[in-house]
């Protein structure tokens, strides 16, 4: 498609209010020929949701609460999953955090729609599920994380599957932190992220390494890749944002300024790309030298987790993902130390009685035994701090 | 295509016993399912042409003098030309040196040929030719060259063209050499690269950064791209072999061990990629980092001399390649120093009455005139040396 025909594109964004969904506000911004906003949800933060929504006149809004307090206008109120499948919306944007994404997904599916997809847990959780119910329906996902972005715009001409998926991490602000150091992590050190501006669970999910663990379970589904051909190398400079080696050795990377911006412009944009003046340019006079190192696994046992449950299948990464969010929960509210967190969801891990090829309410229960243990444990583990 | 419907593809390879075409029959060795040779041409190696001749049987074979001296068999002699246009051959690989690729490029374009291009001097020198011939054929150009063919790799299914094309150079053994020393540099350590295997012109061009010059010349045709857009970026790793920048400022690049055979493989396969064990794989616990830095034009004026010659068009680049051959030519036979090759090939070019579109006996005639005048000048600058 060429910029003389532009095809209006409308987009739904939930978690509007995130750190994604602004940032994909702001392309709709910069890019208001290529781009309509029909649907916004949010969760409480209702100030900004307000502002969203006298912008971009939406005809759709959400909110987990509260709704008594926005202004009225032309939109009325939905649920996620009535937004999802709204019939005028080419694209939803899931940009919501947790397993709140997850029935929005499905919903969104089955209604045949394109979805660009930020938030981890539901191809995690869910991945066998969600690619079955793919196969009977035109809809399809756009990876809007940075790395599956990388990884996608690679793979984008070559016909053959990759012979290996390389995804690239930044190593967190604790990349070179001793054992010990990792026992005394505040809170504030781990919300300091040194190459990307998140949100908070994602932050801590980066400092632990669980993120990249979480995203490997999502390309080995978007990618239809076995575990043992998705290597993570850690790259603190997060300019190399992912990689494939192909069949005959030649690998291919996506390079940039670390932006959420450009891969959700991207996923936005497919299969075209818009010029986009208010993107950062790389500028190699700066950039020096990229520096390649292979992960620590001892260090960093919420990577091992990740990797161990998405190997194991069925119920198990649900379960991860829920303690995960627990035991994140519990660290950003000072109950639990940094080195806790992975502790936390070994235990719950090792408590599970896994089930194969679950279906939905499988995956719920697991999600609701493991959020219900990890707090459990962690009133066991740390009496004191509760 | 998939491997199950291979399609054989017929090849000619021109220089067939130089380091391109060496390594051009080690692919067609490893994948004898998907390649056979229909023409050898070679210079004056005829002891591997013969050794050639009978491991590959082709029916053409063309060597520049001593045709007695080859065993007969089931071939029979030809022109370049004849060979490059010869109906059954699909893939016309021009691996020569200097000029020698220009007239059978040109014939394998009129006879509707894939032209597999290593040699720089047929585009360098008459692009503009080239390409005008092109529209009229259905003959176009795969390239080999590293950098050109990781442009090629990166732009595979990008529909707009790029922003900006970005070629990566090593910097060759003197990256480091103070001005002092580069005067002082002996044929031996000009000879010397540190990372890739070449022939003795390529390897002294790349020392001088020439090599880079013309590759960008060459890009400029190849991708019809603005010089101004065309950045040159020392890489003295050699793992990323060029990067494209696209309208959104994504950026992507093409990276593997510096290994010839791969991006002759890929022009060979295209639009395919075949497996082929025999191909290193890049060692990511081995890369360490990848360092990148702007050139230095003062320590290197031959890139500085290329760039103009391409910038100003005509017979300026004609110009360049053949003042280029004899001031190399005359260091590697002790009669110019390193640092005189700018300086003659400085010369030549000032001295230059340009034709602007030109002809190709515009070309040819520029192309005689520059070796004359460079032989001259170099008698008058170094007459003790001759």
């Amino acid at each position: 498609m060429s910029e003389n025909t532009v095809a209006l594109k409308k987009l739904a964004v939930l978690g509007s209010t995130g750190s994604i969904g602004r940032q994909t506000l702001e392309i709709v911004r910069a890019l208001p020929d290529h781009f309509r906003v029909l649907g916004l949800a949010a969760g409480d933060n209702l100030a900004l949701l307000e502002r969203q929504v006298r912008e971009f006149q939406p005809e759709l809004v959400s909110c987990r609460s509260g709704r008594e307090k926005l202004s009225p206008g032309s939109y009325r109120f939905a649920s996620l999953e009535e937004i999802a499948a709204y019939p005028d919306v080419d694209i939803v944007v899931i940009a919501t955090s947790g397993k709140t994404g997850l029935n929005p997904a499905l919903a969104a599916i089955r209604a045949n729609k394109k979805i660009a997809l930020s938030n981890k847990e539901p191809l995690v959780m869910a991945g066998e599920i969600i690619l079955a119910e793919m196969k009977n329906s035109q809809g399809w996902i756009l990876p809007v994380d940075s790395e599956h972005s990388a990884i996608w715009q690679c793979l984008n001409g070559e016909a053959l599957k990759p012979a290996r998926l390389i995804l690239t991490a930044s190593g967190g602000p604790f990349l070179r932190s001793l054992p010990a150091q990792l026992a005394e992590v505040t809170v504030d050190q781990a919300l300091k992220h040194p190459s990307w501006n998140m949100g908070r669970k994602v932050t801590i999910d980066s400092a632990t390494l669980m993120n990249k663990g979480l995203e490997v379970i999502e390309a080995h589904w978007l990618f239809d890749m076995p575990y043992d051909k998705i290597d993570i190398l850690i790259h603190p400079q997060s300019i190399v944002h992912s990689m494939i080696e192909l069949v005959d050795g030649s690998i291919k990377a996506q390079l940039s300024q670390p932006d959420m911006r450009l891969p959700i412009q991207y996923a936005l944009s497919y299969p075209d790309r818009l010029p986009n003046a208010t993107l950062p340019r790389l500028d190699w006079t700066r950039v020096g030298s990229l520096v390649f190192e292979p992960p620590d696994y001892d260090r960093f046992p919420c990577l091992k987790l990740a990797l161990e449950a998405g190997r194991r299948g069925g119920t198990y990464p649900a379960v991860l993902c829920a303690a995960d969010e627990v035991a994140v929960e519990l660290f950003l509210n000072r109950r639990l130390p940094f080195n806790g967190i992975a502790a936390l969801i070994e235990q719950v891990l090792g408590r599970h009685q896994n089930v194969d090829h679950p279906e939905l309410p499988d995956i719920l229960a697991a999600d609701a035994w493991a959020r219900e243990q990890a707090y459990q444990l962690s009133e066991e583990v740390n009496p004191c701090r509760s």
